[in-house]
């Protein structure tokens, strides 16, 4: 548990990376996916299959963390990681996003955000200042700025507003983290649909002594172009020497689209919130066990994966499990997505090492189209 | 796959008995607990790890197998062993309890049930036959006969109706059985809460050529002193050297003392479902992690426990993941439930090799009735 936070870029292929984020909790290997871990958990997996699916670090939220159980609460119970049994990297986010989307009658102003818990209708202040002191206490890694993100698509003169706001606030919450060795704090570059305000907001969050950059306030909503397209606008303005995270993103399609412009790490529900609803996501695209066709297939998701949970198991006992509403069906279709995505991350970074990005999106894209007609 | 059905006695202490039901599938240590597995999955668990806690069979219910996916589709796909992934001996009950418990409309007579399903409101009609087919197409390892089961208290000319028409109904479920190496089917002795009843239904099942003897009917709403009296009264009549099954009993206590009265299996839903409502058995009793005194605790369920679940995550986090919905919760609880009592099985087995049932049982009971005060 000593050590510093840094990054190094061990090699590239056109404007992607290939590197290493290092804590003292572990390396993360970049391009990176995070499975989102809400409350203290990966939705329906065991932490340790988790790692055993290639999963370096995990995210956790800290609006749900401060409603239930608490900041304060985890970090007398020895801290997030100790708290759910993931003794390596974890990212948390500052809370913003979460209460924009999830909390009732929230009140933003210069100083934060006031709000009502979805929970229990309990008052809380977010600033910030209480942000970083959150993620502090949960023991996190690496810090997130507290940012408003606003949806898209929405006015200029709104964008604007939001990302200025956000500027002021990325100060803050850099003074709030201080000097924490071994931990480290990003800052969040925002800006709408609006290429100006992107590269505004891209230069001045660079020039604070953020530890990494992200994206955030994409994949809000936007279609996929104007997301790549705001990555292309944004990318030149962020120092090469920092990782570059791309908050909250995404499909597979989105993620070596990303990759393929320069984004380092990446976080969503769509793995485990898609396993959940009986959505596999496979080398053959996206499957929907709850689809009556399967009802009779003895075959596997995919004979060849390394995960056995998608080798082991017929596509007619996935669909039963799923009419069924059985616990397992989430649990099993959760695992295969989440080993799924690590196993396109382990194949995007192998391909930057041997200079062959462009081939390795060319064929998944092809696999996941053609779907399983070819198999 | 090839070989007998057997069961032999190893070794008795007082009227208790370890031994061993061999099956082509694998070997059933007895006294044995197995886990439900009701719409073929043992709820909220991987079967590795139900294998993993001890367990050497599970329980498939007939009613619901019958109803989605179907025993035909099932049989199509390889059988119930392939489709829930679990190459160990599946024992599967007759569908009779659960048509009475779960199915509307439904109209008994002397050919069998007629119902509709609680699911989609199909007619189906189960006849002894019929669920000696399904159980064969399942390729269950133990067939249950098709009996009537009655709710306790009931009128003893209810009881001996319904004991009348099982006795009858075994006899069809023997012949339609006919010969199946390496598989069994089991005869079930009713009569409610008559003593007389019950011998003479004792008396009639083992008779017939029923490769083990089940007690059914018991644990349906009467209290322990009146299902452990029928226990004694219906020993004496079951022949030593068959299986004897008490079906869908239960509490760890309820299991010691119908080990102690010479029962050789069990199943129940209790470590599953409790689990998944919070409810952990331990060595130390049953702790209901929802209650909020856990919410500070940073203490594992057992730290001696050899369950990793139970002693790798705190009191507080167990209740944190319940009280937020979290499926590790109840996957969790689950896995601790199944273990210990595989555990408890275990145990119990090793006393009375050892010839110290008595004092295994005592020392059981005193340490669940002492609770964690003396921790």
């Amino acid at each position: 548990m000593t050590g510093a936070f840094s990054f190094k870029v061990e090699s590239t292929d056109g404007a992607a990376r290939k590197g290493e984020i290092a804590t003292p909790r572990g390396v993360i290997r970049t391009p990176a996916f995070m499975p989102v871990g809400t409350a203290a958990t990966v939705k329906a997996m065991f932490p340790e299959d988790v790692r055993a699916a290639g999963a370096d670090g995990v995210l956790g939220n800290v609006y749900h963390l401060m409603l239930r159980p608490g900041a304060e609460r985890v970090a007398q119970l020895g801290g997030l990681h100790s708290f759910m049994n993931w003794p390596f990297p974890i990212l948390t986010d500052s809370g913003g996003f979460q209460v924009m989307s999830l909390s009732k009658l929230r009140k933003l102003d210069e100083i934060g955000v006031a709000f009502q818990s979805h929970i229990d209708g309990s008052r809380h202040l977010l600033t910030p200042e209480r942000s970083m002191e959150i993620q502090r206490l949960l023991g996190s890694d690496i810090h997130m700025q507290l940012d408003e993100c606003v949806r898209l698509p929405c006015s200029e003169a709104e964008a604007e507003r939001a990302m200025r706001l956000s500027l002021r606030w990325a100060e803050r919450s850099r003074a709030a983290f201080g000097d924490q060795p071994g931990r480290a704090v990003f800052g969040i570059v925002q800006g709408g649909e609006s290429k100006a305000l992107r590269i505004e907001s891209a230069r001045a969050v660079a020039s604070m002594d953020f530890h990494g950059l992200a994206v955030g306030g994409l994949a809000v909503g936007e279609p996929q172009h104007v997301m790549l397209s705001m990555l292309e606008t944004v990318m030149p303005h962020l120092p090469e020497e920092r990782p570059r995270y791309l908050m909250g993103v995404g499909s597979p399609d989105d993620i070596v689209e990303a990759v393929s412009r320069g984004i380092d790490m990446f976080d969503c529900v769509m793995p485990t919130r898609a396993g959940r609803h009986g959505l596999a996501y496979t080398r053959h695209g996206r499957v929907n066990l709850r689809n009556a066709k399967h009802a009779d297939d003895p075959a596997p998701l995919d004979r060849e994966s390394p995960c056995a949970a998608a080798r082991d198991y017929s596509r007619a006992y996935l669909h039963h499990l799923m009419k069924a509403g059985e616990i397992l069906g989430m649990m099993l279709l959760t695992q295969i997505n989440v080993a799924y995505y690590q196993e396109l991350m382990a194949g995007i970074r192998t391909a930057i090492e041997q200079g062959r990005l462009i081939d390795f999106v060319a064929q998944a894209k092809e696999q996941w189209a053609k779907g399983e007609t070819g198999v």
